[in-house]
């Protein structure tokens, strides 16, 4: 089964989709198999980070936008905005798609993971997530 | 079904592999599924990025070869030549699988999105990557 | 089928989990299928890499905490130790899940790659990975 989640964000962050994930699950009803999140999105990206400490991820953010910062000279695709391509390399040191097993009917994260999507615009507004489970029931 | 892709690179860069993919779809006919990309190499990846303008990807190689260049005193591992030990990096950070949903017998991509092989190394040759499609005709 | 992986490490490393997750797949007995590894952690990764020259994992280890090194003035989630947000940082930079397809019963690993945890705390203990196998016997 195919679900399309439709996310609206408003700036640059970690946006945590855990339990929109876990409602398809439920929706689902599969006992074992295997959820796959797929992001259609270039200057975004789908990350496994901690769920708990808020720190956690602004630290993470911080330290993504001054290895990859809007002001460098290298760029020549510039006309999407200053905050494009930087985008694209955030979203290619990340990842696109994230696969998690089923188990009992539950997604296997650990206690302290969180499915976030980590948007990279500063106003981007909306973001399309597909979410595949395959498996028996 | 395990599709096997030959890939014939000649020099460092992106090389769409989108259209071979589907390519591999239509052939699987597979309504509802999900396609997953294995490269078995360990100095290239796969990647997707933005598939309209070329100067992105452009960008994105001159920066990932700013942060990974060949000539840094660290490396240890140089026996295969100096772009050996920056390929496995590059590696490391992006990623050696993808897995794209399947709706209506089409990969569920965005439309600027498209699949890539990423080459590393300055001068390869043959690359090969396996595609898997599961799910119901 | 859904398999728990639990494993001991005891410094920082990338440690080869191949053969465990072959012995799974023997168990499995499916022949051709889809092989998901999932790491239940924030603070360690998953990897595929060269699994000849331990020069190469010793100078990917070297770099990366050259990247990401402890005494960095940015962090502010210190309360966990000076490791854990280096690896919280290096886990969205490198990988969660792993996706490897099934072949005539085996893994579809090219002859130089290697499945690795990478842990990236000083002294953790235990890690759990889940093998999820799909597929037809």
């Amino acid at each position: 089964m195919n679900y399309s989640l439709k996310l609206s964000v408003g700036r640059q962050g970690l946006y945590d989709i855990t339990h929109k994930v876990a409602d398809c699950v439920a929706g689902a009803e599969v006992d074992e198999g295997l959820v796959t999140l797929f992001l259609r999105h270039t200057s975004a990206s789908l990350v496994i980070q901690e769920n708990a400490d808020p720190s956690a991820r602004e630290d993470l953010e911080c330290w993504m936008n001054r290895l990859v910062p809007e002001d460098d000279d290298l760029y020549t695709h510039t006309l999407e905005g200053p905050d494009d391509m930087p985008a694209h390399i955030k979203s290619a040191l990340t990842a696109t798609n994230l696969s998690i097993p089923l188990n009992e009917g539950k997604l296997v994260l650990g206690p302290w993971q969180g499915i976030f999507l980590w948007e990279h615009r500063h106003c981007r507004g909306d973001r399309e997530v597909i979410v595949n489970i395959m498996g028996d029931g």
